[in-house]
């Protein structure tokens, strides 16, 4: 089913309707797919070099070269329709619950029995992390590393875990370009990582479905990580044109050896919940059933332990990586910086934004 | 079923006939629970500052609060009964054996086929780790350190492999007080730990049953670990206020991953024999009805190959972490001394104590 | 069946013929197994300090002691039979295939698809290294980190993946004597090694059968292994009185924890490709039937991926340890330089040819 020119015309309006402003990158390959959908090939002269906004608009168009119009069309419409569906509201925290933490958009966050529990509450979007959510986290982490809870849970509302890095992130960039999108976003991902290496309690991962990118590569930060049956773990990196984070080049070859670590991390092998038990990266795997009950039981029994008891022992056994583990972080992130800004990137993200958005 | 004012009688005299002294931090206990026992909650005015033996009495006293009577009566009579079996007569060596290495109290050394065993003895204490079985254990490593057997293996005599640390020691004050015992105790652990890191030839652990604390964080620095299918691996540190030690900080992240680690380390998980060999922390494990014969057969083997090139395998193989692993013990003994002194340790142990003599 | 006097003479006879001169140490055993096989035990008075090779001829009869005169002359029909099979021609290469390279007497390289497949090509020695394998294998690797294929791949033809290093690479000793054989030995196997830790693809190995020695402990520094069911892994050092070498002393506990790793490096533990996988030295195992069809879809599927993005993954997560893989690689080198010029080496190589020639 192709896009037809009624289909093009509703996607420009609703380009208008569009709550947050989608960005230069984005807005120049919607001007380049609407000229090559309505005129075809490029046919403008090259603007002279200094005459900059015509000349990036050029390069756009010329940059798709002989495309078809007809597919240039449902581009333009599919880019729309994924720009659409990531503005919209994820304002869905559950208000009034006994000792909810307040002001959080993407977050529940609970304390109860000695245990914190920082939920990933965008369902909808299969706990995609957003911006917003990467700054939500760090805060909940620093929150329950003063509160007076003994563990902290992560674990996510519906049917995944987390389906990683919130890919229309891309989208939303700033005025200073590409080049000042992928150092922001990078410097949020090392933050981010970083609060998850320096977190002082026992942090427990509760897998409640698939886990995809960083929310797969983060585990092998995590003290314990029970996971339903029903849970995968998939690292697609290289097929997005990306390179492994999240500390994962040093915790997954010491985890499960250096060549079941490459088939996830380079070749983005897909693991079942048994498989990622039997190489160490989950704890232990529940029946999807009994999941919650079992695990919610066992972690109640373990937040009695005294809580100074339980950080000490933390500390013990952690504190010696800490410093290797935040230099892999900072060299990680650099490379993930240069990935991010390179062809098979932004091709990758491309692709997979459009194909989303046809299905 | 209760202790009856006879037994609280008879306790009291059974203190007379005690052949060690049970230390300033005992008698203190002795005494508060006594007047908790036959006066009920702290009755005396507050000592003055520089009274300091009525001022530890009244503090010890007081401490109890209002614990009832026959309570107190009851643990009075527990606390004197684990005294009492604590310092019975361990010289159970048998004697007369071809190549028995005599002037132990707690092994049972001897040396055939290339083999030096080392077998802990005192089965009726579960072979628990007495002060003097630590200095014995120092002394026999360093003795098969320098005999001509290819390798050394450590196992125990009776049901039982090892339950760890005898935590009676810990009623055993000297007159420095609970500081210098403190310090005592965390500096025999320390060269303890050291002399199995520093064993030149391969160390093998012939697990009849279960192992606990110590004697399971130590299989971290063996070099093979077989186990019965009776065995099980149980570290309850944070239950008694205690951090992991042994090395086990570092050498079970490494072996099963740190979240497998943690779980045992900092949640207390008892692991069966399986699970424990499925984490690599056991090499392989036996049906019990036929360990020994299986074991040993295969051991008589393995000895026959020259001594030398068996010494310089384990070189190669253990030389790169020796440094490292020095450096973990001496950072773990530390951080065990204090914890040996937090309030969680001293109530716990005295918890355990008072209950076992129950049982 | 022992040898008959007339094995003996075309023993004599068959060293003459010869291709390749075997070296002064191998000369001198068959001397002194020649005058032990016909005048028994050595009668001849000692040479003076300074006739050295009378002396030389000396040590070697006299070192027989009273070997008896069957077995001296089997022994040496058995040590000529492996020297002239050591020195048969072994230019198998088949010739024409499409993108074949030319120019390696030992191996069969070939690329298609976005692979590099390098085959060793001695299967009617199981594919033992010889010193021209060993430097062919540096050269086709250093070709393939060049060429624009996006995965290498290591394999055996026929039967076996490899049987280790060839060793009757041992008699083939220089000029210089056996200090200079061991030198050069260990300087080519520490290139050897390095020229894995180094390289910069994923490397990928399909492991069709029966692993011995180096051929084994070389899988540490791969990206992924592939195995068939009928592969078998066996490092018999302490046996031939060697050391573990091709950082397998690092990679192996650090992948399997210590105690297995030990079984097998120092105690020569032989584990089936089931065994491998369950201890992460092996990534997959396949049943033999299908294992080429399986693995090459697999393969052929993974090198699609973009070369420079696979090459940027494999170096996020291996460049952290390559200094420290390449000091393990040197220190091992040197204790291996040092265990080769050792009497239990010695005698081991000696015998374990002698046997095989009688099989």
């Amino acid at each position: 089913m192709r896009a037809s020119l009624k289909d093009l015309k509703n996607a420009v309006n609703q380009v208008k309707l569009l709550k947050k402003d989608p960005g230069n990158e984005v807005k120049l390959k919607l001007y380049a797919l609407y000229k090559q959908a309505t005129e075809g090939p490029c046919n403008m002269p090259k603007p002279g070099v200094f005459d900059l906004i015509n000349k990036a608009k050029w390069e756009a168009w010329n940059a798709l070269g002989s495309l078809p119009e007809e597919t240039a069309r449902q581009n333009y419409v599919d880019l729309v329709s994924s720009l659409s569906s990531s503005s919209e509201s994820s304002s869905q925290v559950k208000p009034g619950a006994d000792k909810e933490h307040a002001g959080y958009g993407t977050l529940v966050v609970t304390s109860e029995d000695g245990i914190t529990k920082i939920m990933l509450n965008r369902p909808t979007r299969k706990n995609a992390i957003s911006t917003q959510m990467y700054q939500e986290i760090i805060l909940a982490l620093k929150a329950a590393s003063q509160d007076d809870s003994a563990i902290t849970v992560l674990t996510g509302n519906g049917d995944f875990y987390c389906s990683g890095n919130d890919l229309t992130n891309v989208t939303d960039t700033p005025l200073g370009g590409i080049e000042e999108k992928a150092k922001n976003s990078t410097n949020l991902l090392r933050d981010f990582v970083a609060s998850f290496i320096d977190f002082p309690k026992p942090l427990i991962a509760v897998v409640n479905g698939p886990a995809v990118g960083i929310a797969v590569t983060l585990l092998g930060l995590f003290d314990i990580v029970y996971a339903s049956d029903r849970a995968t773990f998939h690292t697609p990196f290289s097929h997005l044109g990306l390179s492994p984070e999240g500390c994962s080049s040093y915790t997954f070859p010491k985890i499960m050896g250096p060549t079941k670590a490459t088939e996830m991390l380079t070749f983005g092998k897909k693991l079942t919940a048994r498989e990622a038990c039997a190489q160490g990266l989950v704890t232990e795997v529940f029946p999807d059933a009994t999941f919650q009950k079992e695990v919610w039981t066992r972690l109640t029994a373990y937040a009695k332990l005294p809580s100074n008891v339980l950080r000490i022992s933390k500390q013990v056994i952690r504190s010696m990586e800490k410093e290797k583990l935040h230099s892999v972080n900072v060299e990680e992130s650099s490379i993930v910086q240069e990935r991010f800004l390179s062809k098979e990137s932004m091709n990758a993200v491309m692709n997979f934004l459009s194909k989303r958005a046809k299905l």
